[in-house]
């Protein structure tokens, strides 16, 4: 059997932990040099394969390597690109695989959320179609936490542990506060359709810490009326109130409640945001005075608080995927599968790309309190674990010491080809 | 002598290290119960002393005590509620006055910034005109950084290692994303009219971290023709850029950009915030893809993430205000005064209030790049030993373990004082 090169790549939104599973993977294949050869990894994702700009990791240190365990986002480059289907776009897959070829790549890591497992199960297909030998691996990878049958996604609990902690922090400042200035204070944070980001936020009260928290959930369709009375109802009796927002919370019409508010003065469409259209309704109808953050970027950048469980399952699937396509494994994806919730367990496991591709999970309704405001106990035990644990990078001048890799590229041996 | 008692009081926006303060303050008069009383705390901040509504820390365990040193915000409530002069409203010095005598209050502490420090200076003197002998004592605190003569203000750390920290990690995000997603990431930062946060961003950049960055001060009225081509220049050399931009910037008439954006749906003025107003102007005239944060609140409580100097300094000034009021001193601020760069030396300096009231202490010229867009060498110097070293609050569940005090007040012995 000859020695055959891994390809990994990136894919789509990063995380404070996707660089945790790459150092997993990279780690591990590096303890088997006798079975795997190089470890490229795309640059910008698979449009680094396409393109074929592909970094060559072997110039990078065992310590920088070592270090992307502790660094956010994507060290290689990620991208937003899904390939389209088989038949639309055969083209885009031969590609692949004649890069593939030429690189004498024997094993695809693919490292992403549901569309990205779409493409690894497809390149797999087409590998097989084509009669190119190769193993196709998926990694999981969102802060959404939306992919199906594994238990959790890795960079989800990182991205949970910041909402929750940032809610707790920010309730401390408003009820510090409420007696003369803000009463209401307003958090947007991610999760696109799915409330698991915006469900992280109502950990922040817990039996010592008492917080008036409103949690409005993409799953439930916003009602004004419910809404107001409810906040209205928690300033009388607290003095103040919290709301965490989901950007993907709708209107009773499908709208986006962050693009059904208005136009700004050039006439085009309000800047952006849900937090501050909340915020607005907030104050025009019941005159509280408020305040609003939008976490963007900050919420799912936030290595220095990320979640140690999440750092650890970030970690092992990154290698398990390696320990799979060692097994001859094909097409399959690792999961984390929970064995006991507390104390806490889990364990890996593995599942058919097929299985994983294109299926979205939403909030099931028993997570979810019976006014739609709040979290089920069933959903906080679900919940607590995973932001669990502190796993801090190290410093440098007071700031966390993330590593920049070299990311050096490879003489390329095929024509150009547009993206 | 008879021994008499202390108010203590926090005042306006808190800050993740205000409760460090108090933490000093009150662990240290606790050592001299053979020359201090009972240490009371206003609730909700000199609202409390003019409503006496006042609480018996005497009631706090020395462990809640000393948890105050780890939790954000405001223990015992803050105000936004600035005394009126002498002249218009003696009535409530008077008040005040009243209220001292009837709980045998011999110590005045108020821990606030520029208004507040006005407001103990002219408490220590309607004392001395009513023949009530009060201490009056200051302590600073701002995350704005603005009071002079003090070298820096306790919490002003703490809120610069946030939005260095966030900026770093968010320009990790934006890295990865930039060849086929958001190529301008804008974050707004707090500061009022100071520049002081906002140069704080600049840290995210150091010689390994070689981060595209644009900083826009209050200090510097915004140009827009300049700042475009700016981001458009790194942009184009980068691939992406990353500004923060100070709540406080404003345009050539002298408008917050904030306000000046435009009106929404309802007719309403802009909902607020200037990052939305800058991420839209530059899609609106580059055409980049952008994401905005405004982190709010976030940033002045973010306790986890607390600078060890800032920590250390917040203690220290609390402790050294019941120092000084022992010593004798009155109407004066402990500062802290830098004694060397690099290793960083600070001690505990004085001042006497009247020359620190009502006072803004902006970014000097030589802080600013010529560009206007970023800080110099000594602005760097200056504010790298002041996010320095980490301070972790413990943990429980996976999130920081703040105090909630019992925060139970003394029974009241005047009549009602409306406020």
């Amino acid at each position: 059997m000859t020695i055959k090169n891994v390809f990994y790549a990136q894919s789509g939104g990063v995380t404070s932990v996707i660089n945790a599973s790459a150092c997993g993977l990279i780690q591990t294949a590096r303890l088997h040099s006798d079975k795997i050869g190089t470890i490229y990894a795309g640059l910008n994702g698979i449009i680094g394969a396409l393109k074929e700009d592909i970094i060559d990791t072997s110039f990078e240190s065992d310590n920088d390597i070592a270090a992307l365990r502790h660094t956010p986002a994507g060290a290689f480059g990620s991208c937003r690109y899904k390939l389209k289907s088989l038949e639309t776009n055969r083209a885009e897959y031969e590609r692949l695989i004649a890069v593939f070829k030429a690189h004498n790549i024997g094993y695809f890591f693919y490292n992403g959320g549901g569309d990205s497992q779409d493409t690894a199960y497809k390149v797999s297909q087409i590998g097989e179609q084509m009669g190119y030998s190769l193993t196709c691996i998926g990694i999981p990878k969102t802060v959404d936490n939306d992919l199906p049958i594994t238990d959790n996604c890795a960079g989800f609990g990182s991205v949970a542990k910041y909402v929750a902690i940032s809610m707790r922090e920010a309730s401390f400042d408003v009820a510090s506060m409420c007696a003369t200035s803000t009463k209401v204070f307003v958090m947007e944070v991610m999760g696109r359709h799915a409330g698991w980001i915006a469900a992280a936020g109502a950990l922040a009260a817990d039996e010592n810490h008492d917080i008036p928290l409103i949690i409005l959930f993409p799953e439930i369709t916003f009602n004004q009326t419910k809404f107001l009375a409810a906040i209205d109802e928690k300033v009388k009796y607290y003095g103040y109130c919290c709301i965490v927002v989901s950007e993907g919370l709708k209107n009773s019409d499908g709208q986006f409640l962050s693009e059904a508010g208005g136009k700004d003065a050039f006439g085009h469409a309000q800047l952006g945001g849900v937090a501050p259209v909340i915020a607005n309704l907030i104050k025009e109808k019941l005159g509280y005075k408020y305040h609003w953050a939008v976490a963007d970027y900050l919420q799912r950048a936030a290595r220095h608080i990320a979640s140690k469980n999440d750092v650890e399952q970030a970690y092992a699937v990154g290698k398990a995927a390696v320990e799979f396509a060692l097994a001859g494994k094909n097409a399959v994806m690792p999961t984390i599968v929970r064995t006991a919730d507390s104390p806490y367990q889990w364990e890996i496991g593995s599942i058919d790309l097929k299985d994983v591709a294109n299926v979205e999970k939403m909030m099931p309704p028993e997570f979810i309190s019976p006014d739609g405001f709040g979290i089920t106990l069933a959903c906080r035990t679900y919940l607590e674990p995973l932001i669990a644990g502190e796993d801090y990078p190290p410093y440098k001048n007071g700031l966390p010491d993330y590593v920049v890799l070299k990311n050096q590229l490879v003489t390329k041996k095929l024509s150009e080809f547009n993206v």
